[in-house]
Parts: structure tokens; C-alpha cells; sequence
């Protein structure tokens, strides 16, 4: 039994990872934290996620004695201290925030100077459909963004193929995190869509590293829903490609993968909900490759991916307490 | 005063336009009727438009007895006879089905054989902003599809100067209709998202006569909201655009629109719910035009639309009865 | 032309207030304060209502110099210091808070020591439907509850004819207010219920206040509904009633009544929404009298009652501007 | 292993059965039925569900040779001759419907003429709170219905102690059934709230079965949430009891209840989504006693519940599956 901990617990996606650790056969939640809510109970927090332990303020030294694997859920910049510390002690982590997602020029060119560069060399990108065999051995890995995930996973069968891609996501209000603000208030969000980052979202940074080459449109739209994200992807492809040729691409990349599914007809984001599924649909329409995944942003976008990262880190069945 | 009747006034676009009307000040609304609900008050089926009046199974000479002009809300293919049946009677006609919004050859492409094909001729798109003066004197307008509508108000302005554009539309359940199926169940359009005719939209044909030469895709997703549709629209410019050109060309086209309103940020669909507003954005990310235009799919989308294009037709102030 | 002005006009209720009050034929709105977003626009809070001011800081002497009455949409507390500069400076006043609705040992009881006791003497508990006369020539009228507003009108024409009720309310988000709070979040909100303040809820002073000798029960309870307040109440009747006889009774209470409507099946909040009506349904099953009550809580439980009252202050038509 | 088929597996609560038993570690499902829906795949009808089975007609001997135990969620009327021939063949069967929880008079006074009056005797009423034992050594159980689970549970421990009751239930659509109607159509039901069957609704026979001699009033209101169901109960006690006589008269009944919370704030229906679990929360206030149950409506209020009633009469651990 592996001793992991959760840095981070308080937030949506920290949350739904205790949540999940919780049930995992091969794993023992030894510790949850939280930098505003240290002091209470998570099952108070949350008290459908059943966690009965009790938030506590971050110490490096103490998360050290008891876990070997940290699950980290801070937002980006306050993540990669928090990271480094726990590498300094010697255990290995999967890391939420887009901190080690990226290398250093584009991360600094779309957040801010990294305050943990010297970890970047060791850290691997967390998406198990495109970097398995890497993301085995490391020991620090960043889990994708949940935009980035369902994007990836829309466009991966059809990497080398297209030049350009229009990337138009619909995601959840949880996605906009726990914190209360006027955009996230039940009366803004109700009865509404809106596109937000229309000049130019952090997400796409992540697609153009793991697709070099395509000319990426990015936009991220709000929606009405809690758990969900949808990506809408049109790409072009540099040769003419038939729907059958299109349908046997993805079929290819993703028959033997656990967790994504090819599906015949458009993915719909409630078939997903509170799984690590991601459900994908490709068609041709004109010279134009459709293609559109369905996920549950804090699950296959956030903590169920990143423990599907940690079940590969530590050699468990990829799947196991995610099912 | 002007008097009006409204033909299919139990479907969810029909039941706004009596409610519009029967609040007009320059017209009288002598009429409203319905297939499978003749014999009930409209004001029991949708008690908060409070239109008083008994729902009559349709009889042309009941109707161009008591009314010079009609607004026709039935599905396409059921429109086109009664239509043509209203103007044998020498009523001017708002029709709000896709029957007469397309020439005879794409009509029977997308739909069907067509069913009143003499009446072809004299039909006008009915979107002020593109056709203002052949619908004031039309007799036979064909209010635009809520989906093109906004699709086009987005686009407009590009004309001539783009190539192709992705439309990804974002539409409320009431774009549905009222028919009660499995996807209008609230059960399986709440807390979800998902594409749909993602091999192609009917809508499509309207976009292609408006901005001929445009290659386009387009594909509407349904979410859990109830009046309002968002068009996300990535458009590549023939030439190179900044978006100061870009903002420019829309100020221009919108500056004098008097339901058009050109603002600084993301629209949100809530922000013109029970308007006849259609709020756009425009902006530009690398060489790609990004525009965005929200609207309610019931209002702008559907009967405000055709009670704009009435108000055109009579003579009378554009925004009568529509603010 | 009445010149108005809303006092904490950036608030849900307050906002609401301007918005009818802008597009009141009678009214001219002179001003709109705010607290925290006093520099910011009206129409950039809320884009929806159209209203095209600028927030200002509250300062008594410049509203005293444009305006003749005023709206104060304050939370309770902060209220009642407004209300006192602005009757000094001889304005009437329509006060939304809780600040002027109960005498002064209940308001102590149930609230805090009072801001402004001397003017509990001329204030009026604003429900047009018990209080119509006083209202009409009162200088100060205090806006009821939301809850209240709903639960009475459910009950008044019981009054002096049952010995207690239980009263079950169910209230939209919209009810708690502007602030961005855990609870109001809609990732909490949405696909829940929950009943709060179960051991007490101070709008039970006003019931208590208005249906003297009536032991109630009084439980909010929160819905994922944007705006809509539906109370439902169950009565013990000190003498035995009929179905019959009960509804006879609020006919005659209601018959007159021009935003209070008695209905024949069970109200919708949605046939309300956005409107100064209150639909009311009563029936007797067993030896209890059933009656519901539908408002919107912004408009018949807030701004559009204030208004309703402040016609009555200055002698307009009851309804003006509310239809 | 135990071979369970379900039959009407394509409705709400059947697929919920189906889900829980698909993946229950002591139950084999060996068949799924359904009448309209036969022929097509569970896992079509219900992706989420994920359960590979095809709908079959009802037959029940190809049922008998394939399960020893059935779950029956038919409508009522139609459930009682499924049942008789299941039976007849030997298997146990717990029924969903309400042909089985009440006597024959009671029975026929709220519904129709029984259909199969012979198993009367046999039935047992399938709450486990309150029928544990006899549970264990039926062969035909009747689940309760949802809001009589909710209620009975707030009002259990009361049992003997109360005179009256009113009974205020808020209740998902999901509720309502998987029929497409003008109800429960997204349109109508968003951002709605009302009140229905408020002359009578027919599970109050089940409250009046379990708590004889108590005068209750029962209203259930629809709410525009999926699942989920609160019972709101405002009890007349026959002696004056305080709040901790109260919470302790819970403390006891619940204690060893392995599916009841007793908690110490007012339950939210969103944190018992899609569990077995019901909270329960009591208090008094003034002279009566308030208590209040969320549940998930189709697991507690149906599917879970008839399994937990399963796992009893099976000899399995009750909460297995389950949890």
C-alpha cells in the first residue's frame, strides 16, 4: 500500500482526488492540506466526497514522514514551491497546476518568471495517451489542463495531419474553481453562455507543445453545468481525408486505451460525469475533420488523471480506483 | 391599426410573437390559432404571456377576414400551403418556417420537395440588417433561422473579405421546441452539453446564400439553458485584418442598427434574454477574426425578428413594439 | 414628473428598482448610489436593465437636490441611517430593508438595537393588499419581505380564522443576495435543496405582526431557480371551511386586486417571473386550508412592490409602470 | 452468486437498479426487460450506466430459467400480474411499484381494483428502518415509494408521539418518470418551482400504514434538480418536547441504521446525490417538532433501497453493492 497526500484538498479538484485516493484498493490517503481551510474536517467541506480526515496547514517535513507520492491541487505559481519541497524530501508527485506543464520560455511567456525552473528538466506532461512509457518512470509529472486534456484527446489521431485546428470548449462552472465571484454566483451562471478569453487563453500553450506546427483558434466558453467540459475541435487537414480514414485514425490511437472511448455518434458531457472517461467522436464535413471529447473536467481533466499518472508512477493497474 | 393574426401560435416561437403583438401599440392581434391545441386559451398555455384569446383551428377565411397581415410560426413544409392560402386572401405574410428563406434548388437540398414553389419570387430574407429595404416592400418575408441569425450577424461585416469560417453555435432547449422528447426531458438536457447535425446543419444553406463564397462548418450544441443562443464564429480573413480593421468594419456596419449593439467585451446570451438585442464582439487572434454574437433564439432568433420584419412592412417604427 | 432616486442601487433588489423605475411614465430617475461600486455604470453591472447611469456615492444633500422620493434598497442595519438623512431633507421614502416593517421591542427582538426608533411612528408596513389607505398618504412605507409578501398573501383572507400555520417557503437564488458566498455559488446551488434558518427566520415577525394570534411554523428553503419565491402554507382553521367557502373568501379579498390573482390550480413561479404578480391557489384537504402563493422575490417580494407603494405615495396609478 | 434479473429496466429507477446490480459483488444480472424500449441496448438508453445488456420482452420463463430473484419496476397495475408470474415460477421479487405496499382497501380507495390480491398477505413493506425482520424472510417486498421513504424517515422515531403532520416534499424531475410531457420538458421546468396533487396525492397511504392515527397533510412540489428529494415535516407533538429529547428520540432510532445520517445541520439533497443515504435532521421550534430527509430519489427513494431490501432478504450485508 503506497501513503499518498493530498496538498491542495480544499479546492475542486484537490477535493475530487482525496475523494478518489479515499477508495483506492492500493492506495492510503494519509493527509490532506489547505492553505484557508486547514482546521476543518474535509467530510464538512464536503460531505459528499466522504473523507473523514481533517484539513491541515501545509508542512513539507510533516507530509514527508507520512506519504511517499503528494498529489498537489494549488493553483500555478503557488504550486511549484510547494512542489519543489516535497522533491527535496524525496517523494514523487503529480502536480495539477500548469506549473511543470510547460518548458520554461513558453511557460514564462504565458504565466509568469517559474519559480521552480531547476525541476522542470525532470518533470514529464501527464497525459497518459500521448506520454505512458515516460510518465512510468518519472517522478514529477504535471497533470494536463482540462481544456488541454479534451483537446489533446479530440486532435492527437490526427497529429501531423492538420495545419490548423479551431478548438471551441464548453466548460463547467466548476472549472472556474471553488472560489465564490460575481461569474461563478448561481445568478450569472444560470440561464447563460458567455466566451471568456477571447484574446487568447493559457490553455493553448499545452496544445501547441503537444501538436508543434498547428495554427491553433482557442476559446473557452461558460456554461450552465457543474462537472463537464466538451471540446469542439475543426481542424484541416493538410491531405484530403475521408470520414472512414478519419474514424480509423482514432480508432487506431485509442482501441487499447482504458480510458478514452470512440464513440458513433456526438459525445454528450452527462454520459461522463464523475468518471475518468473521455468519450470521442470524429466525422468529416467538407474538407473539414470534426472531432469532439467529452470529459468530466475534474476527473479525466484534473484529479482522476492525475491519479491515473500516479497509478502508472507507481506500477498499479493504470485503472485501478478509477472504475 | 394594423391587424394581425398569428398562424401557430402554441409553438414556442408563434406563442412569442402573439405575445409581442398583443402588445404593440399600432396592431390589433384579431387572431391566433393551433394544430392539436385549437380550442384551448393561449393564456392557459403559457399563462405568463397573457395573451387572452382562444386558439381557433386555422380557416384562411376566418382569418383574412379579420386580418391584413399574418405571422406564420408552423413547422417548414406545413407553412408553405397555409402560407400560400393566406396570400390567395391578400395578407401580407411574416413566415417563420425555412420555407421561403432559400431558392427552390437549396430549399429542396436541405429540406424537401417544396410545397408553394410560385411563391418563391416574391420572398424576402427577412434580416434587417442585410435586406432592410426589400423587406419594407415585401409582401411574403422569411424571417432567418435563429441559428443563421446569429451566425450571421457575427459574419456580416466580413463580407467579401473572409474565405471560410467555423460557426459554433450554443443554443437553449426552447430552440427545440415544445414538443416533449427524450431531448427535451430536463433529465437529459440538464447538467449537459453536446454537438448535434454535426454532419451537416440546415441552417448551413442560409449562411451560404448570405455570405456566398464562404467555406463554412457549423455546428450547433444544445445546452441546459432556456431562451438565448450564442454563435462562435473563427473566420480567416482573404487579407490580413487588425483588429482595430476589424472593429472598425462592425462599428460601420452597426453604428445605425437599432437592435445590433457592438460592445467591448464577450457577450453573454442572459444579457438580452426577452430582447429583441443581438449584443457582438469582435476581436482578432493572430490571423484568425474572431467574432461572437448573442441573441434570444425567441425573440432576435425567431418572433422578434418577424415582428421587426412587420413593423418594415407596414411602415411603421422599426423598434415599435419590440422595446 | 416625480423625480426618484434608488438608494443602493447596485444590489439585486435595488437594481431591479432602477429598472422599473427608468421606464416609469411618471418618474424620472435622478440618480442611483452604491456602495462598493459607486463609480462603476448601472448598465455595466447589469447590462440586461438598460439603465444608463453612473453609481454614485450616497450623499444625502445631492440627492435632496434632485429628487423628491426615494427608493433605499439598503441591507437592514445600513438602512435605516439612509432613511433618516433622506426624511430630514424632506423626501419620501420606500425602504426595502427590515428596518421599518416592525415595531420596535419586535425589530430588537429579532434583529438589533435600532438606528432610527423616532421614525417607527410614521412608517407604514408597505403590503398594498392590508394597507392600502395608510400607504397612500404615508411619508415613509417599509417594503415587506419577500417571504413575507408571498406567505401573506397566501393568508391574509384567513385572517382572524385560523390558529396556526405552517408556512414552507421556497425561494430562488436571487433571495440571498448579490454577494458571492459559498451558498450562492452555483456549483452549490445547482441540482440541490436545502432548508436554512430552521430554527427561526426573522420574516416570521412579520407574519406574526400582520396575523396576530397565529402560531406558525416558518421554514425557507433554498432552489436552484434564478428568480421565483413560492410559499406554501397550511392552515388549522378555528372553525371548520369548505373548499368552497375558503375560496369564496379569497375571491372577495382578491377580486379587486390588481397584481393579486386567484387561480384555479396550483401556481408556477415561472408564470410569475419578472412580473409585480402573485398568483394564489387555496383548497381544503382534510381539516386543513391549503393555499400557495407565486411571486417573483424581485419584483411583488421587493422593487416591484416599493414601487407599487411609491405609486400609491404619490398618487399615481396603482399599476403604472409595473405592466 | 445470486442470478437477479430487473425487470422495466429501461424507466429511471430500473436502470438504476440495473447499474447498482451490474456491478453488486454477490448478484449475477442475468436480464433486463422492458416493454416499449425491447430490442435495444441499456447501455444506448443509458451510457452512463454502463451496463452491456440488451433489453429483452418480458418473458417470465425465460426469466425463471435464467434468475432465482426479481426486481420488478413497472408502473403500478402493470407491476402486480409481472409479479404473480414471477412468483409462480418460484423467484422472489421485490416490487417498486405501489401494488404492494398497502392493504386491499387502501389500496383500491387510492388506486384501481387489485390485480393480484392473493400476495397481499405475503407482502412486506420494503423499508428497512422499519421492517428489517420481516424483510429478511420474505419473498415479495414492496419498495416504498420516494416521498414516502423521505417522509417516514423524518418522522419514524415521532412514531406514537405525534398528532398531526404536515408533509412538504421538493422532489427532481427525475421523479417524474422517463415519459417526455409538457412537465417535465427542460422549458417547463427550469427555473420553476410548484406545487401538485395538492387535493390528495397517493402516498400519503403509505404514511398513514406506517403511522397510523396520525392527521397528515402531504404536498409534493416539483423542482427544476435531477435527483434528489427533501421532505420537509412540521409535527404537532402529543407531549411537549424539547430539542434534545428530540434529537436523541433520533440518535436512537439511527444509530445502527447503516444508510440514515442523523446531522447536525439542515441536509442538502445534492450531498446524498446518487447514494443510498438519507440525512436526517431534527429540531423543534416553538411547540412543534421539524424534521427533515434528503435522499436521492432513485436510489434511497427506489432502485437503492429495493436492492438494500435485496441484500435482506438475499442474507447478504445489507450495505453490500451499495456503498
Amino acid at each position: 500500500v503506497h501513503r499518498v497526500a493530498v496538498i491542495g484538498a480544499a479546492g475542486f479538484g484537490g477535493a475530487v482526488g482525496a475523494a478518489i485516493l479515499r477508495r483506492h484498493p492500493s492506495i492510503e490517503l494519509t493527509g490532506v492540506t489547505a492553505r484557508s481551510d486547514a482546521g476543518r474536517r474535509h467530510d464538512e467541506l464536503y460531505p459528499a466526497y466522504r473523507v473523514p480526515l481533517q484539513l491541515e496547514q501545509f508542512d513539507p517535513d510533516a507530509i514527508a514522514e507520512r506519504a511517499d507520492v503528494a498529489l498537489v491541487a494549488y493553483p500555478h505559481k503557488a504550486a511549484a514551491p510547494a512542489v519543489r519541497s516535497l522533491r527535496e524530501r524525496g517523494l514523487k508527485v503529480v502536480d495539477l497546476s500548469a506549473d511543470f506543464r510547460l518548458d520554461r520560455e513558453s511557460y514564462e511567456r504565458w504565466y509568469q518568471p517559474h519559480e521552480a525552473p531547476e525541476l522542470l528538466g525532470e518533470s514529464v506532461y501527464g497525459l497518459p495517451e500521448a506520454h505512458r512509457e515516460q510518465i512510468r518512470t518519472a517522478e514529477l509529472v504535471a497533470s494536463p489542463g482540462c481544456n488541454s486534456t479534451a483537446a489533446l484527446l479530440a486532435l492527437l489521431p490526427l497529429r501531423g495531419r492538420i495545419d490548423d485546428a479551431v478548438v471551441d470548449i464548453k466548460t463547467g462552472v466548476s472549472g472556474a474553481g471553488r472560489e465564490a465571484t460575481e461569474e461563478t454566483h448561481f445568478v450569472s451562471a444560470t440561464d447563460n453562455v458567455n466566451p471568456y478569453k477571447t484574446e487568447g487563453h493559457r490553455h493553448v500553450a499545452e496544445l501547441e507543445q503537444e501538436l508543434p506546427g498547428v495554427r491553433f483558434a482557442f476559446v473557452p466558453h461558460l456554461l450552465p453545468i457543474d462537472q463537464g467540459l466538451l471540446a469542439s475541435c475543426y481542424a484541416t487537414p493538410s491531405e484530403p481525408l475521408t470520414r472512414d480514414a478519419a474514424r480509423e485514425l482514432f480508432r487506431q490511437a485509442y482501441e487499447s486505451e482504458p480510458f478514452v472511448e470512440l464513440i458513433d455518434k456526438p459525445p454528450h458531457t452527462r454520459d461522463v460525469r464523475f468518471t475518468n472517461r473521455a468519450t470521442v467522436y470524429v466525422t468529416v464535413a467538407g474538407d473539414r475533420v470534426l472531432s469532439f471529447c467529452a470529459i468530466d473536467n475534474l476527473w479525466k481533466g484534473a484529479a482522476g488523471q492525475a491519479v491515473q499518472d500516479l497509478n502508472l508512477m507507481l506500477g498499479l493497474p493504470e485503472t485501478e480506483g478509477l472504475t
